[in-house]
């Protein structure tokens, strides 16, 4: 821990297809404070980084002239050369919008941003239940479904920083459309997103602990959708490790063993037995720690 | 080029679904002869690595002294660690053959093996199409569908070998079954395996050139899942950059314009106008060359 007079802080934040984490985090990847909100149905840019400044402010209160960096974990696809994020499947109207940028004219601290998954996989890495795996998939199960490759010790984020969009992969041709507007996509089989309308995963699971048959037989079919889209990943890069975390991982004791029993079937026989499924160890907060960890050690992964 | 009192040769070897192919090579990648069969229907390891020995006594001749290695490029699962074979779907009595021991009783020399698609990666890498691309996905269109993904300037193995199977990657879910045991993977819908019993991709491809409207409705059917195929690979790995080779590619012509049309619908629209792909230069000899890297180079790769 750095002295009090040296004493500096990131501001970590998750935004997600339904909440928006703000929370201010020391050195060490300890959260101090956190405020969490529900994203309204309004998601244009100007009205999301407004609210997103408020809750900064609120956050760092009397540290705000202590901030070492602000933090971003987007869902969507993040430029890290350009600063930019082009695409965000669930705000809609988002294009192109110059994150770095509009961070910078409201705060004159450190900004980095990336993708959620990546942060979240960060933060697992640092902190959490992937602390000694050199080669991992974090996997988001949200709204969608991200990911965050690491791969021998580095975040692997593809030619340009489009890697881990493992949500859009199609597992169903022809199948569900999907928000993206393709159709058949994972996320569409094994997110939020596959939960029937008026439902919930909370719900859901509450359900399926009291013993409903309705809700157990949902979650065995979300667990089979689950393990296929986990084989392929194994299949194409041949990692044996998956850490799961977001909202829909609640369904963990309903979905696990459908899952594990596609990927026996799913993967390379040798391959499949070998594929450990972990639940994530920091709860909802993997990707506000790897925030704190992108300020603080940019250069260690 | 070494002097003639050092000239070394490598013995590449490449086992498809279909063909085997034995050839010596200098250390520049040249082949300077060659030999190819037709893999029977009896495929024990016993028959196959018989009919290998003489093959590769015949292509080394009066050179067998000046062997500095042998390398062998299999569709299948590769233990590097072990010298293990652990499963070949096209040689399905195949289970944990020491192809490394097997091959050592046999041959005094160096022995390296990997699966096909690593080995052709390799090919292009070195001498082919992917010169001078750090980050490619490597696809063989054959009897099935096989992988190598270099990344950064790596091959990329996976946790214990076991990475690029492509082909079993589940693109319909309880779709055509596989010779895996498995359900909708990808090689049943983009591979020589699409093709309808009694007819070949040879003869498809000739009578697409000359009009013939089924066998243009079949390219334009396999590009379409060759697009969605690869659109998932983008998404999942960020990778821009795709070579393609193997018997299949002969139609590219006829299925290039489906399969850039399903890419451009399926992976993201930012990503998705990146994506390019390309034939191979190297005809059908990247494996066999990419054997030969493997012989001479192991270091560099």
């Amino acid at each position: 821990m750095l002295g009090r007079e040296t004493m500096r802080y990131a501001i970590g934040i998750d935004a997600g297809g339904t909440h928006l984490r703000v929370a201010r985090l020391d050195p060490e990847g300890n959260i101090l404070n956190k405020e969490m909100l529900v994203v309204g149905t309004e998601r244009t840019a100007d009205i999301f980084f407004k609210t997103l400044s408020e809750k900064i402010r609120l956050v760092a209160g009397a540290h705000r002239k202590d901030l070492a960096g602000i933090g971003l974990g987007l869902p969507g696809i993040c430029n890290q050369k350009e600063g930019v994020i082009h695409e965000l499947p669930h705000y809609p109207h988002w294009h192109d919008v110059p994150v770095i940028q509009i961070m910078k004219e409201g705060f004159s601290c450190n900004v980095v941003f990336d993708n959620d998954a990546n942060m979240a996989a960060l933060g697992e890495h640092w902190k959490g239940i992937a602390k000694n795996l050199p080669t991992f998939i974090m996997l988001t199960l949200g709204t969608g479904i991200g990911g965050g490759l690491v791969l021998d010790g580095k975040l692997w984020r593809g030619e340009e920083g489009f890697a881990g969009e493992v949500g859009h992969m199609v597992i169903e041709a022809d199948g569900k459309e999907c928000v993206c507007g393709n159709k058949g996509c994972w996320e569409c089989y094994a997110s939020a997103g596959a939960v029937p309308v008026g439902k919930t995963a909370e719900g859901f699971s509450k359900a399926a602990d009291e013993g409903d048959s309705e809700a157990k037989k949902f979650w065995e079919k979300f667990g089979h959708y689950l393990g296929l889209g986990i084989s392929n990943l194994a299949n194409i890069t041949g990692v044996e490790h998956f850490v799961l975390a977001g909202g829909v991982s609640l369904g963990w004791p309903h979905f696990i063993e459908s899952a594990k029993k596609t990927i026996l079937k799913g993967a390379y026989p040798r391959l499949a037995k070998k594929i450990v499924l972990q639940k994530t160890s920091l709860k909802g907060e993997a990707a506000l720690i790897g925030c704190a960890f992108a300020v603080f050690q940019t250069s260690k992964i």
